[in-house]
């Protein structure tokens, strides 16, 4: 989709801010790396903001400049797809805090002109929404058609549906939840340690001479990995399955093609994403509970919301399982909200949203046009 | 307990061997720590074998020389207790490989007088159990009333019952898994891969300097233990609550008690552990499987036998699920061996074989004494 001359890729602007945080401190000035497909219609009424997760990115339906891959949702984002180029104005922008061009640990402190590393101030979810919020101010978006996310994408969804009722029409969570659960936080803090353990972490000041803490970053990613997997998805596509090999070789090599996997998964993690980035952004997840920010009771974030929901879990995700979903249908159908809620059928637990999914693209689709009447 | 005079704590003996090992390799001499409570009867009849899981040890029912704690199964194991230190004999060595005084990779290599190291070699769970058969020839004992264990003990248990069905009337098999599952490898792969990358590891020779890879050891131990509780366990000991503070300090300090909780359990492991035997052992339940030397069929495994099997699985258990004791007990079914199976509710998930819970002590308590009569 990339020669569409249409499209805004590898876009990057400066906004001055500053951006308050929720932990007192403020930002400015603010990177924003971001990508927009199709065009804005004459009554800014088409623009869909497209959140991503942990560690996604900008390219949605572009090539990624590092790893050389297709879009992490081309399947459906694109002309004639649920969240149609033809039809919408769609941007995504790297989150705050992440590595791939928006500021983040790895990006220059003005304050000293060296890389932020752990200077950089810790974030929240509804900071990165806030965020958001300033880039689309400056691309003169005042309402949105639709913002769509899963997992970490949800959870920026659901929060700009809570900060900015009135800027919402439509919110897609996918594969999400309303906070983090006692082992969300607990397998993000294995992944933490494991970065902080490797003696290149140096207390973030790794930038130098490019020597970043890879082994911890790795194993990270390896721990988080086997939850956004299922038991029976694993054994599905490895089992006991040896790899390249007849027999057991009594050793430490990867004899087990899910060990093989495993090990690729965090080797090539690392050429593309940044220890410091996953601490701030893990951070800020675990720091998630819409409900707090409300008395303790999430049907009070949707108080008398006009916006539509619509909301996707898959029956084998134990990472934001089914149950974290119905928590946030419950409440917003306490608030009085209008709200969708269907549990999809899929091996490939909490994965499955970025995997073909036809009954995902139906539901995502339907729920869209919809809005559009 | 450790006071009565008939018992033999701290025991220790060398055993010439040589013991042949699945991978075509042979070890000798063999180092055994073990203790044992009670009496052996004249007819030594009232044998049990306690077999020990991954990180456990033979301080059964006696106090840890390192941690200072109880014994780890004294709810389960004493005067009175189900499995009875007055009507019992009870055996428990601490596994080939492990690091509490039986031969493993922190103990010397005869051939070249300095540790073992990575040089120990690779072990499955089949040898542990056939070192134990050479301790059991050792103490005078043939048959055993009982063997009995839970998770890694539970795979040494059924493992008994396969290779020894002669020697081994009843078989309590707790928690546990006939093989490894691919989520089973992968977790255990992220921690070996978390040991490994640990520059202090140093492939393996780090004992002449006393400078263990203690940080990778700690994560390798933090991601495992997440696999030991349930999501709902954690919620119900964890949820999202601070650890000794009002708020949130928007740092990567233990902010929720979660996190301190999961860090201590890494720091304090690796006072009592060794990261090699950590990699041998986790390597030995990967190589798990025991339908594998049966043609692939479990119930093979189980063919003409004699042995009372009694299986006990735990509701929230995700690490060894019931459905891995239901194949179990359909595998024996297959075979015509008497079983009595029972899942039993907990909120803890697979450690809740090692908590207090009075129904599988009446279990275990009700089958050891029906094979008595």
């Amino acid at each position: 989709m990339s020669e569409d001359a249409r499209f805004g890729l590898d876009k990057h602007v400066r906004l001055l801010g500053p951006l308050p945080l929720d932990s007192g401190a403020s930002l400015a000035p603010m990177e924003f790396a971001y990508e927009t497909y199709g065009e804005l219609n004459a009554s800014k009424t088409n623009a869909i903001l497209i959140c991503h997760a942990l560690t996604g990115d900008q390219y949605v339906a572009s090539t990624h400049p590092i790893t050389g891959k297709a879009g992490w949702w081309e399947r459906m984002v694109g002309p004639g797809k649920p969240i149609d180029t033809e039809r919408h104005f769609i941007i995504c922008a790297n989150v705050l805090g992440s590595c791939l061009g928006s500021s983040g640990p790895a990006t220059i402190n003005p304050a000293t002109d060296e890389p932020w590393g752990m200077d950089f101030p810790v974030l929240t979810i509804a900071d990165m929404v806030r965020a958001q919020a300033m880039l689309l101010d400056h691309l003169g978006i005042t309402k949105l058609h639709a913002v769509i996310g899963g997992s970490m994408g949800g959870m920026q969804a659901v929060s700009w549906t809570a900060l900015y009722p009135e800027r919402v029409n439509s919110a897609v969570i996918i594969a999400s939840a309303a906070r983090h659960s006692a082992q969300n936080i607990a397998f993000h803090e294995v992944g933490r340690q494991a970065i902080m353990a490797d003696p290149r972490w140096r207390s973030g000041a790794y930038y130098a001479d490019d020597d970043p803490p890879s082994s911890g970053l790795a194993v990270a990613r390896m721990a988080a990995h086997i939850t956004y997997l299922s038991e029976a998805g694993l054994t599905e596509k490895f089992g006991r399955r040896l790899q390249d090999r007849e027999a057991k070789t009594f050793g430490f090599d990867a004899d087990f093609q899910v060990e093989s996997y495993l090990r690729h998964q965090g080797i090539s993690f690392v050429d593309r994403f940044d220890a410091n980035s996953y601490l701030y952004i893990t951070r800020a997840m675990d720091y998630f509970d819409l409900a707090e920010a409300h008395g303790g009771v999430l049907a009070n974030a949707f108080k008398g919301s006009k916006t539509r929901f619509c909301l996707i879990s898959f029956d084998t995700d134990w990472l934001y399982p089914t149950s974290e979903s119905r928590t946030m249908v419950h409440a917003l159908n306490a608030a009085g909200a209008e709200v969708s809620f269907m549990e999809l059928s899929s091996p490939f637990g909490h994965d499955s949203f970025l995997l073909e999914n036809p009954e995902m693209n139906r539901i995502v689709d339907g729920f869209l046009k919809a809005g559009e009447v």
